[in-house]
């Protein structure tokens, strides 16, 4: 199914068209009918507060008499007092020109029906309306998730409040919140104060604000699950707990980025007892049923190191690392169990001896699902959502957590998985620009875990996601609004137009690249560098590049619109081309902007030379050897990442050089092209 | 004195340069000496959470030992308890290359001073400094004020609080908060609560928020006083309370605009005892010295239709409903001194009955003022002042509360001339676009009030307001990005360029024409109107307009830049004249903006207009008569307000046509240009 004109997203699993459409005046007005409660109440009136936004109609925040109202509500119960990832979301929403009738078992379908209506809502030559239509949805999986990482950079609660809105709209019903790590323990402990107080920089959680959080993610049909990592990725615990730790420390919180080497200590009772006193706290804290023990990337260092641990491994027959941290699991999982919680842990937690009702999340693919599936355990899909890669929207868009070794499952063992999260890992995400990581590209992931699976036209998703991107801005979001401010903060003027141009045309570094760049240069990336480079500002896709590629791929198709196309693409070949000039001075003033001075140029180089490719094609002409020759090195030049940047014009201008170059010149052996792109 | 090249705004009243700059890195620390409170730490903290903002390094929030402090904070003693108007706000910051160093009598001058050195804080070729400099600044005034009108649009905390923010940033000192009028009563009472319940749609401050919202000031060095408004505006004290009235009721929350006829009864001794209690509970929630009893616009009709009121009257030998005003307010200033405070009042309370301590808060102007402090009594200006009028930054920023008559007061009556405020009344302002008519243009008139009377360069006051727009922006105000907002929403699409070019050239209807062009229309303006229209979306000021003109001017004078002169005001030109092809079909698509059709024709005619003059100009020509009056005719037509809007290129483009005609050609009588253009 295709709904490229309307903007809905994620799109509905069914969709009929009726005739006309209603109109959206100030008469409009909201009843509730059916079962009733608090939360239904509050989504009513938020419902129509973002109507209004979306309209500037300033509605009554009142609800009426459902027999008098335009838009009528209708659950039939209650939902379960605290939200479980089986409930029904399914919902009914009949729009005539009379009015609107959003039916559904219970709230949560109503959450989701809501959302639909709003984005339905468009302007028209006749007033804002929606069109008449009939859509019965419900989710393809149950948990479609969201986890951002809290701990490597504090996020203050109105950042995540406004991403539980986000999520709300494009119809996402977990957020997962990794709340510890090695540089920063980020919740309340009132049992364990030291973990808190000493594991953070001061920036924490309250449990009153965690519990505000909770309630407000449950007002948008959004599960809370807390994540703990143990026992690596733990030294913010130790700061305060040595004993908890390996080796004896001292330990102080992290700032350096990477995978460290502090482990929770196994072989000690006193370990469990403390876990068995913080998860039964935690447990109260969160209500929901799953308890995320993290258990990633758990080296060992420590454990080898440690003698008593190697004499407690001999005794019980561990010969691997592998083996006592699935001893360690097993532990954990007896207190999960006593405080009625249920495990969720990333790929590594798997090994057969755990019960099956855990849940594994898998970083590592749909090989490792499919595995874990096989040996009855459920599982989420992360592997191909991490935004913090920088990967494009349609990448993210191509992961399926029912493709390759898991869409060979059985239907009864495809049942074991259970949907996916979009992972937000904060090394280079602050409260400024973690919003322009999340969106849009989340509402991508959304529409993937949501919509049948066959929705899956990449224009159609680009088009949508451009509304959607309106609508979450309108909602509060930061992700455009950010760049430009960062931009000007950069350039220390408003008059930014020549920055913007060069901004637009640029990605930062996709996966671990920034990494390896730094390590090639011998620098340790920690918290303490400032993110406010270019890098930090721009977002992960750059919208330009897409469509001057898609232009340069229908030319080069021999696109019947040749003669348009090959306008457009020169008209933004001149721009990049000439904005080298108007950009220098502006580099020149700002110590943030120096390192673009020769991306910049680049920038122009790469543009000229696409230029005189056009030059070619329009003369009918192959260019000559040399010049082939000359453009490929410089464009091999260009490849290299500056300022953490990649030049995203690069492979379609490296494409346009080639359709006009001879087959036999000599090239320089092509490097890959940027990882990340499609 | 002139700091065009320092973005502070207001400029302060003596600058020395030494030598050098003080860089802002990482390593940047504020400590405290001298006097020290809790305020003052909130106040530090926020500075280097704003200097965080600013540069995008991530500064320890933690204050440090003032001996290795890079910016040192000295008090001397504490202020007042509660802040009054005659406080000293003087400081001196002293900034060299290793260091900085605030000083101030007490904490009010330290939140100046911090605001200075914000605005000093300039990306570098070298990084983020501040230049060696000597400041000693003092304002002024010592009431340099913002009123907001909550009663006709009821603004939410979080709006007032950003506006306050905006205020310390350009370092107002009074929140003046217009609670009550005929549209709504916004403040709870808990003696009588109808006024809140009956008298708001629901939308009022409690008292927990009203105490934070004055608690929020306070950290600003920000005083807040109450206005309350009798006893005209007043029907919203009337729908619960309908016996303080002069008419029997029953009463309703208005919805209109207007001056209204409702007024409270003053001849009947409930009415004063009901203040008494009234003003007893709002004199303990208000902790500031003044309170504002409003007494504006009172027509006197319930009163003559009133027997009682016309038997009082004559009983008190009252021929005039002013007699009867000055009784009602005597009555008032008894009820207020018993609740120890002092009065203040629009223009209208202005009586020789009345104690010499009352402040009149002038919307006359400033012969009134003048009036006043000749009668000994003390006053503010706010005529010249009204943001909801729609005037520009050069309009507001030439007004001087001690010019014209009050500029010939003796020394020693100017001294009762405390200051001024900006007014925003809220007809057409929402909690979307209230920042947008508020800032940056209030910028300008704290200048006016802080900075010594000879800062006058108009072309400075441009190039400084544009900085601190930014910086607004950057706190959190919204005066820029919501005209985008409200763009794509009346599109309802993202691709509003040519939009753009047009909205960037319009602005509002000045004065009072809306509501006249209204009224020629026969419609009654209401709250009930949706303020989604381009007109409300768009700035107060047209800044293209305004660049677009002293270019025109520059060229007209002969100035030697004119080849580029020409070259820019062509371009402009052009661009204008070709929009509109690429506008139509985005105005067809949308309800909102179908009115702009004409508008859009318009603009290109006049661009048109403008490019054939400048051909006549290069070929130095005069135009053929018939040619001007072609143009003189369409210019006329153009200048009726279309879509409550006015085409702002028109003054110069009529200037224009007139510089290349015969003087003899025959032109229609021209109408004065656009009400408020300067």
């Amino acid at each position: 199914m295709s709904t490229p004109h309307l903007n809905l997203m994620p799109a509905p699993a069914n969709l009929q068209f009726g005739e006309g459409q209603l109109l959206v005046a100030q008469s409009f007005s909201v009843g509730i009918v059916g079962y009733k409660e608090a939360r239904l109440e509050r989504a009513a009136r938020r419902f129509v507060q973002n109507l209004s936004r979306r309209t500037g109609l300033p509605f009554a925040v009142q609800l009426v008499d459902p027999a008098k109202a335009t838009f009528v509500i209708h659950a039939e119960r209650a939902s379960r007092a605290v939200q479980e990832l089986d409930e029904d979301e399914s919902y009914t929403l009949e729009i005539t020109s009379r009015g609107a009738n959003l039916s559904a078992p219970n709230p949560l379908g109503v959450l989701r029906g809501l959302q639909t209506f709003l984005q339905l809502v468009e302007i028209t030559p006749d007033g804002f309306a929606a069109p008449a239509l009939k859509i019965e949805d419900k989710p393809r999986f149950v948990w479609r998730g969201l986890m951002i990482d809290v701990g490597r950079h504090f996020m203050p609660l109105d950042v995540l409040k406004r991403n539980l809105d986000g999520m709300e709209a494009v119809k996402m019903n977990v957020f997962h919140w990794h709340l510890s790590d090695n540089q920063g323990f980020r919740t309340e402990s009132k049992k364990l104060p030291k973990l808190h107080e000493m594991g953070s920089d001061g920036l924490y959680y309250t449990q009153a604000e965690t519990r505000e959080l909770i309630e407000y993610a449950r007002d948008r049909g959004i599960r809370v699950v807390p994540e703990f990592d143990v026992p690596g990725h733990a030294t913010s615990w130790f700061v305060g707990y040595p004993e908890l730790a390996s080796a004896p420390g001292p330990y102080a919180v992290e700032n350096r980025w990477g995978i460290l080497d502090a482990e929770m200590n196994p072989a000690n009772e006193e370990t469990y007892r403390f876990l068995d006193k913080f998860i039964g706290e935690m447990a109260e804290l969160f209500p929901d049923e799953y308890f995320h023990i993290g258990g990633d990337e758990v080296k060992g260092k420590q454990w080898d190191a440690n003698p008593e641990i190697q004499k407690f491994m001999r005794e019980h027959k561990f010969t691997t690392h592998r083996e006592l941290q699935e001893y360690f699991n097993a532990r954990i999982e007896k207190i999960l169990i006593k405080h009625h919680k249920k495990m969720i842990g990333w790929d590594e937690v798997l090994s057969p001896s755990l019960p099956k009702d855990i849940v594994i999340q898998s970083w590592r693919g749909q090989k490792s699902l499919a595995e874990a599936a096989k040996q009855g355990y459920r599982g989420l899909l992360s592997f191909g959502y991490y935004l913090d890669l920088m990967h494009s929207a349609s990448q993210h868009y191509g992961v399926d957590p029912l493709s390759d070794e898991a869409g060979m499952l059985t239907p009864e063992e495809q049942k074991s998985i259970l949907g996916g999260e979009a992972c937000m890992w904060t090394e280079y995400a602050t409260p400024e620009n973690i919003d322009s990581r999340i969106w849009p590209r989340t509402a991508v992931v959304a529409e993937r875990l949501w919509s049948p699976q066959d929705v899956q036209d990449v224009d159609a998703m680009y088009e949508r996601v451009e509304s959607v991107s309106i609508e979450l801005e309108d909602l509060g979001l930061t992700h455009r609004s950010s760049e430009r401010r960062m931009l000007r903060r950069i350039a220390g003027t408003d008059a930014i137009a020549p920055l913007l141009v060069l901004a637009d045309v640029v990605e930062p570094l996709k996966e671990y690249v920034r990494e390896e760049e730094a390590t090639k240069a011998g620098v340790v990336l920690s918290r303490n560098d400032p993110l406010n480079r270019l890098v930090d500002g721009v977002p992960p896709e750059s919208e330009a590049s897409r469509r001057f590629a898609r232009a340069v791929d229908r030319l080069l198709a021999g696109d019947l619109r040749g003669g348009a196309t090959e306008t457009e693409i020169r008209a933004s070949l001149l721009v990049w081309r000439e904005n080298d000039a108007a950009l220098q001075p502006l580099l020149q003033r700002s110590y943030l902007l120096k390192e673009l001075i020769p991306l910049s140029h680049k920038l122009a180089g790469l543009a000229d030379a696409g230029i005189q490719a056009l030059d070619y094609r329009d003369r009918d002409e192959l260019a000559p050897a040399e010049w082939t020759t000359a453009q490929l090195a410089f464009i091999e030049e260009a490849r290299k990442p500056q300022a953490d940047l990649l030049l995203m014009i690069l492979p379609p201008v490296h494409s346009l050089v080639e359709s006009v170059s001879s087959p036999h010149s000599e090239s320089p052996k092509p490097a890959p092209e940027p990882a990340g792109t499609p």
